[in-house]
């Protein structure tokens, strides 16, 4: 690999990566338990070999192992001046096809992609059809039955809005405010040859862990008539994740977007 | 599985499937050599469990290893009459995610997928960015440099018609004729963030081994500017595989339709 980096200053320098990933094969961007197959990891190990020096890769934050990001932010910190064009080429020679670093930018010193988030975009998808696309299945959940759209659209009216979202979140042992506000839940239907792909996008300044897939499992309950929209309202007041619909299939999601 | 197979002619029932399948994973359609991972083996294996007979599927054509089909077409036989409802579902059932079969219908004892098959449509994607879309990469030949799509609609024209595909086929021990006629070369853009996803449509009657990838390599070269509109009539003229331009990469080429 190219090494071309050059000069040492006082300050730190740091950088800011906008990745793109197919979660299908990764436990995650950061798993729990640190196994080897994580999307943060191949990017530090490349950075290693790029850096000589072990760094530190901040994500914006965790998705869950088969979750997908059209656009994670990450930054990471080195006393040396790096060459962007060449490590935005190792980056291209080196990665697996399944990730993939589409920005790299200096930033000030005290960006950090999770402390400075302001707020974050994600997409959950459903392909509502009889018959499954066999080229989407790895980014969608396919349900057959017909969901009742408008029921949905009142049920997302409730979820809106400044909460404690503690009844939508798997962390049992949630020690921090589980306030959060969602800025906007808007669902975009786009016809498919027999029935819809149906995208539910998520506006929010943070979402706690597993919060969108069971927002979306509630939504779709909803879209079932297993819930009425005016059971969110008593799924708030329970405190529990008991009273929540189920937690949607991972394949689904996709973080689009976050916003500093 | 289900097994209400129920009353027996004299004539034999031929049944027409409609098949969708992502190719990445398998040797083709049906392989040269008859190894275990084939898309129709898998079909036959299943067809097997459920008719407790042995049946032979019959392809409209072969697609290679990593080539797609968004409908595929194929016809077996079989002296049984069978539940048309539960074959669907022991198909929905069992095959592999990467393969479905989107219908079954009887047909006339003459239809013959491969014989009866009057025109067929290809689909090869490119997607021309800087970037590659992850999410996509199993489907699309990936692209950066610009291609000049008007010249590479001029030598279409070239393409156009009949006649001897001999410079565009890959198989060299070509006995049968290989005349063909080709209706229609369409060049569709759809524009992503950064640039193009091109698709080459190809009707014809029908297409040599490796056509479709051959014709599609000659026209990028053409739109690199490697080749000129014009040179089509000396790859006609010369009669040799060497003189067309690469065979582009299968994981771009989808068969959309077969017409009877």
């Amino acid at each position: 690999m190219g090494n071309s980096i050059s000069g040492k200053r006082d300050t730190m320098n740091n950088y800011k990566l906008t990745i793109s990933y197919d979660g299908t094969r990764y436990h995650g961007w950061q798993s729990q338990k640190h196994t080897d197959g994580t999307i943060q990891q191949k990017l530090e190990d490349l950075l290693e070999r790029f850096l000589g020096e072990r760094v530190e890769l901040h994500g914006s934050g965790r998705t869950d192992a088969g979750v997908h990001a059209v656009a994670q932010v990450a930054n990471f910190k080195t006393k040396k001046e790096l060459p962007i064009d060449e490590l935005q080429q190792a980056f291209y020679d080196y990665l697996p096809q399944d990730i993939m670093v589409t920005e790299i930018v200096p930033v000030p010193e005290r960006f950090h992609a999770r402390l400075s988030a302001k707020a974050k975009w994600y997409r959950y998808t459903i392909y509502n059809s009889p018959k499954l696309n066999v080229f989407e299945r790895q980014y969608v959940w396919h349900l057959s039955e017909e969901l009742d759209i408008a029921a949905m659209e009142q049920a997302a009216e409730y979820l809106k809005g400044e909460h404690d979202f503690i009844s939508f979140c798997s962390n049992k042992r949630m020690k921090k405010s589980s306030v959060r506000t969602v800025f906007a839940i808007r669902i975009v239907i786009e016809p498919v040859l027999d029935g819809n792909r149906i995208h539910i996008d998520y506006y929010g300044d943070g979402f706690l862990y597993n919060m969108v897939r069971i927002l979306t499992g509630t939504l779709i309950e909803v879209g079932q008539h297993k819930k009425q929209p005016i059971d969110m309202q008593d799924i708030f007041a329970a405190r529990n994740r008991q009273f929540a619909g189920i937690t949607a299939p991972p394949m689904g999601l996709k973080l689009m977007e976050v916003y500093y």
